[in-house]
């Protein structure tokens, strides 16, 4: 599939508008301008071999960084994941905490900018990335997260923590270096009321989590795992959107345990490096979806974390701007088919 | 302000977190890493003069288009404004609309890619951006926007319109010469339902419409006109983001009439003039959010429309694609101050 000569063409399709059972978005389906898996590759790949001489990410420079949190395997200088502080902090966790009902607030609403903002450096040495990491290395670095989130959650003064990854410039990354970010935030973000909202609305219409239902079409199915399985989502935003879902139902991302960690580094290794191979290595992040903190009993049922890659293959523009509706060319059926075709 | 060397230093500010009184977003503040205007300037500037020798939008090579819907003047070779069908359209007016209720559906949902989508040229040629255009010709291409979202209106078969401008490949414009594009949408996009919403509990709560209540914070001023006025919105997601707000309260923007569109065409050339002038050209979008058509009458107290200015001067990335929260590294008072002071 990764020439484009004697291709299949993708299937001939109508314009659909499809409205999804996580977020409640629209998404405009809209095939007319690319008709071969090939017609998707990134023009603006991530360069491979651009090692600058000073990464202060890279083994033996910790001291050109900013604080550390804490390195795996402790106390030693051969370690294989450090999580730091980040040197440019969006949000800072030297200001005082906001009133905790402050994300209640009717109108025109300013807190102070508390919070933490840490770095998860995934590898010692710049030419690696994630998704060359062995299987078990890749899980090593989700049990950091899950680490680092049950440590934010001990504090009491976060409602939810954003776990996330930009790989390449084009997706929002300032170093070369492989690495993750998380951050810890005092309110609770629009999306995550959104989402909670949606998936409230169809349980109590149908009684099923919107995410335990989605493994019941094969046709979204790209690849699983014994504990995991990954799809393209019926309304996927993004071309080659791709969702990877625990099997069993959970609310949160933090009660992962080991060898479910490892499971899923095997998974998302296999997605990352199928998006490479496909897309022509292209800019993506991911960011991974989970319950605020304070969930309450009542919300367990509907909440179910999963973890949500998205390559940068387009332009969000006015459209999408104005509406919230994303324009999708490529039907997430095909998208999937396309995948679970090409070698990881 | 447009030279870097003894220009001032933007003032010392610490991190905040902001939530606006539209779409209830939250929005993180953090000045931490820039600290002058011309630090803002756009990597990526949209090129001057880079003037095909096929460009079917040119004067002259109109049937190289899709059909035409109609031009300005009519019926003359010599056209100012050319509405037209989209070649590749997003949505296809020859599909039947969907149900009309379908937008209410709990769960996952699917309709036909019914809709509409033209194309104005704003121009016959291809060296003149919009900013260009002497202000009253500005005016004609919003009433010609005006117009063609009252054809559309007329049909009863769409639920809402989204005008919208990409300048700049890096803003989703495909093709270099001026246009803006028109969508006719058969279902409510799910920023209108929200801005909506968030819209309605403010004016519950405090009896005041969220739009009407913005001239009153004068650092946030930009600059006015007879009929509007132009603003650095205090929750603003995107840094240097412009609204341009009718002073007087009003629903649709399909109800703007001609002394309104020409001070209208004034301000919005003047402010895409400063931002083109302050920061290095930059590619943009610019969406005029309005009412659904079938919006009930409690609906209008709280229902004003809006032209939205965004320069594309960041990435949205992992941590605005998890949470819906924005970074945003200048506060709206001081990109007002520096938008204020520069020269259109």
């Amino acid at each position: 599939m990764s020439s484009s000569e004697g291709e299949p063409q993708l299937p001939n399709r109508t314009s659909e508008i499809r409205k999804d059972t996580v977020f409640g978005r629209w998404v405009v389906f809209s095939p007319a301008r690319s008709r071969r898996p090939s017609d998707f590759k990134s023009k603006n790949p991530n360069p491979t071999s651009n090692h600058p001489t000073s990464c202060p990410f890279c083994i033996g420079r910790e001291s050109e960084c900013a604080p550390e949190i804490f390195r795996v395997p402790p106390s030693t200088p051969d370690w294989t994941i450090r999580v730091i502080e980040n040197l440019y902090p969006a949000l800072r966790r030297d200001l005082n905490p906001p009133d905790t009902g402050s994300d209640q607030a009717v109108g025109a609403c300013r807190v102070t900018g508390f919070g933490f903002h840490d770095v998860v450096i995934e590898t010692p040495y710049h030419p690696i990335t994630l998704s060359d990491l062995e299987p078990q290395a890749v899980g090593e670095v989700l049990l950091v997260y899950v680490e680092r989130v049950q440590q934010l959650k001990a504090l009491g003064t976060l409602k939810y923590v954003q776990v996330f990854k930009n790989h390449g410039a084009a997706a929002g990354a300032s170093m070369t270096h492989s690495h993750s970010q998380i951050m810890g935030i005092p309110v609770i973000p629009p999306s995550v009321t959104t989402r909670l909202s949606c998936m409230k609305e169809i349980f109590d219409s149908t009684g099923k989590c919107s995410i335990c239902d989605l493994q019941s079409d094969q046709n979204l199915m790209i690849n699983s795992s014994t504990h995991f399985y990954a799809i393209a989502p019926f309304a996927a935003s993004y071309a080659f959107e791709i969702w990877i879902v625990p099997r069993e139902h959970s609310s949160y991302f933090h009660e992962l345990d080991r060898a479910k960690a490892m499971d899923l580094g095997g998974l998302l290794k296999l997605m990352l490096q199928k998006l490479a191979k496909q897309l022509n290595n292209p800019p993506f992040n991911f960011v991974i979806h989970t319950a605020p903190f304070d969930l309450s009993p009542s919300c367990v049922p509907y909440s179910h974390w999963f973890l949500q890659i998205v390559p940068h293959l387009g332009t969000v523009a006015g459209f999408e701007l104005g509406t919230g509706c994303y324009i999708n060319p490529i039907f997430p059926e095909d998208a999937a088919k396309v995948l679970r075709e090409v070698d990881g």
